[in-house]
């Protein structure tokens, strides 16, 4: 019997020991058929879910918005409509209450002259524990006295400093200028663009990046981490992206009313990518805004939210718009982008991205009702520019990839930029300059 | 001219298409001293900061827990008090209004006899388009009839087939097990340790894992991707993860209250990890439930958030309890996990994995007070069995990292695991078995 015994002991050790590498030689792996998965469906008779995705799904579905915009509305129901829309609107910002707070006076940090125009740096303190800071663009030639003036918003990873071609105040480029001045840096100096118009243009980053970055001086981190993290951290709060950068913004928006420069009437805002969503949200909140420059194309995000579900061959499915800088709790329950958009009629909007023929229609009947029709203009991609090339689907098919999504959205994704050579004109335009 | 015009455009082209190139190569990869950068701090005079993850701090800061349990509460005091804690849970957890829905009857879907118990799975349809699914392990010797229950939640990346040692109903063992199985498999069969006592276990799933994961069936994915995709949703549907889990859980809870085998008034909460979620969420909004395996160490998640701060050398700060599926809106406005663990007094509760003195302490005072110190039972790890090892400090300092802090509050983070061995006979003595 002993004799035995020990080899055998020997060979379970051997076997137990290597259980783990075995299994790990083993582990398949798996490659999926997107086509197969590309839609959140049930297999089942009953049409229900096990997996939480397709639960959480079909509540996204069932929830229709509340306060989506109706063509058929009179004008008087238009009206009492757009009162709602602001209502939700401000509930969903949830601004919080500073009634104690004494806010000290704004202050300027530097003017220095450059090509043609003054670059000042100013400094607000909207919170408590807040030093928040934009760049004023004055020219040397104002157009007009008092001067209309637009309050430029960058997108995800642009800066207030690449907006104004203004020195950066840290040293680490990598962590704070995103991927908008890679390739478009010219096109994206979007307050530079304005100043040279000869007016004013006011810059501002979102939170969480550039000077807004947590060891934005000195981290060489994803780009987009810094914001990730606040907005979690904002969402647990009870706040979230949108609501603390559309606080942020308002109080620099309420500065720029105050300065005898600039005339009150005639602010526009103007907003690329993430920063079209301030936009709306200031222009809901602030009827007195003049105009906006919307430079994205006009989507449905939470149309997007349902469609965009083809898996890759490893089963992700695309997280439509990303990050959770986006995420506002209820948004969705009260409206979807073009409801927005068509509640700022009738004040001059551009879009200058295109869309889906289906929404700028919608938004375009909002303009009618009010006897405004052409104070709503679209600006499509070249390749759009011919109505013939445009897709014009009333529904956008669920389990599609972002590629197809875009496309059917007539947007030309690599050329994601300011449109200057679109909003410059008709800036020009609703202002009557030449 | 001619003659030297082409060479110098040639010259400049060069330069261009290389510029990028010599850019990429001079990118300075930046490293930074973490200690340098550890808290949190204004570097201005005022204390305000530009960073929004310093003003998103300091908000955290001043949002005192409106429901902090207070050590010199009055019994009355303490019985309003718990009032207050349970009122402001059900506001958070924020359950659906389905008074319109019907749920169809609860589904046994099989039972299998196994080494001496029956295990069966069920199927019961808490929401309009869910199926949920969990499995009962039901002793062939009950130890008393009706028998006392253990409602079992295990952790991150588990599932209720891991805690049963049941079959997995897909292939994919990557996507759905996570990592408790790897090591602990054994200790983490919690079902199976219940039912080898004699009592009735219920094993259930969380949310976006195993059975309940997006193409658990067939992919192969990071393990808590589904169920951060989830909390996505969730969150911006208004609810939350705990919310949802909670809601899912309650409903197997009252099913549990039903069944005829099961004696309502001994129903026992045991979870793991992220399992003591649900368990405390549970235990405050259903008085009934009649103890508490609370399988981690006590720690005081609000604190966690605001000191484990000290970056990496890449500029990455921790991400306290990494995943959004831990964020609730507005929790921390309320309360810190061992405020609600003192509102479960006189409840029994276990605590297996040790904790902060402080903490154990505060909670005691409130088992003091109710008469029932021996109810609150906590369970060292080995290395701080004595005393005199425990760290025992009144206010963690700011700006440690995740090792550090695990240390003071400790913990040995490597054997994170179901103590099986403590809990067992603690159920047993709460029992009265032997």
């Amino acid at each position: 019997m002993y004799k035995y015994k020990v080899p055998i002991t020997i060979v379970f050790i051997i076997l137990f020991l290597s259980s783990e590498k075995i299994l790990a030689q083993t582990k398949v792996s798996h490659k999926i058929n997107p086509d197969e998965y590309a839609m959140i469906k049930s297999n089942r008779k009953d049409g229900r879910f096990i997996n939480a995705r397709g639960i959480a799904q079909s509540m996204l579905r069932d929830e229709k918005p509340k306060l989506a915009y109706n063509p058929n509305f009179s004008r008087t129901q238009f009206r009492n409509w757009q009162k709602k829309v602001k209502e939700a609107m401000k509930k969903l910002m949830n601004f919080p209450d500073l009634k104690t707070y004494n806010a000290p006076s704004p202050k300027m940090l530097y003017v220095k002259q450059k090509d043609g125009y003054k670059l000042q740096k100013w400094e607000i303190y909207p919170l408590p524990h807040a030093a928040v800071r934009f760049l004023v663009l004055v020219p040397n030639k104002l157009r007009r006295t008092p001067s209309p003036a637009v309050f430029c918003i960058t997108g995800t990873g642009g800066t207030k400093e690449g907006m104004a071609s203004a020195p950066f105040p840290f040293n680490n480029k990598v962590a704070t200028t995103g991927p908008y001045r890679k390739k478009y840096g010219k096109h994206n100096k979007m307050a530079v663009h304005y100043a040279k118009m000869g007016i004013i243009a006011v810059s501002v980053d979102n939170p969480g990046f550039g000077e807004q970055a947590d060891l934005s001086n000195v981290a060489n981190r994803g780009w987009v981490h810094g914001a990730q993290i606040l907005a979690k951290k904002l969402l647990e709060l009870g706040w979230s992206y949108l609501g603390y950068s559309t606080f942020l913004k308002t109080k620099i928006l309420k500065w720029m009313e105050k300065q005898p420069d600039i005339d009150k009437s005639k602010i526009i805002v103007s907003g690329l990518s993430l920063g079209t969503e301030p936009l709306m949200t200031l222009g809901v909140l602030n009827p007195e805004i003049f105009a906006f420059v919307y430079n994205d194309y006009l989507c449905r995000t939470r149309e997007r939210q349902l469609i965009l579900t083809k898996p890759d061959s490893k089963g992700y499915r695309p997280i439509p718009n990303h990050s959770i800088i986006h995420s506002v709790p209820n948004f969705w329950k009260y409206f979807d982008f073009p409801d927005i958009v068509a509640s700022l009629a009738p004040r001059p909007v551009l879009i200058t991205g295109g869309g889906l023929v289906r929404d700028i229609k919608l938004v375009k009947s909002a303009y009618k009702k009010v006897g405004e029709e052409n104070n709503f203009k679209v600006n499509y991609y070249n390749e759009y520019s011919d109505p013939k090339n445009r897709s014009n689907i009333k529904k956008l098919p669920e389990g599609i990839s972002r590629a197809a999504y875009l496309r059917l959205e007539n947007v030309v994704p690599s050329r994601h930029f300011f449109k200057n050579k679109v909003a410059i004109p008709w800036v020009k335009s609703i202002l009557n300059m030449k």
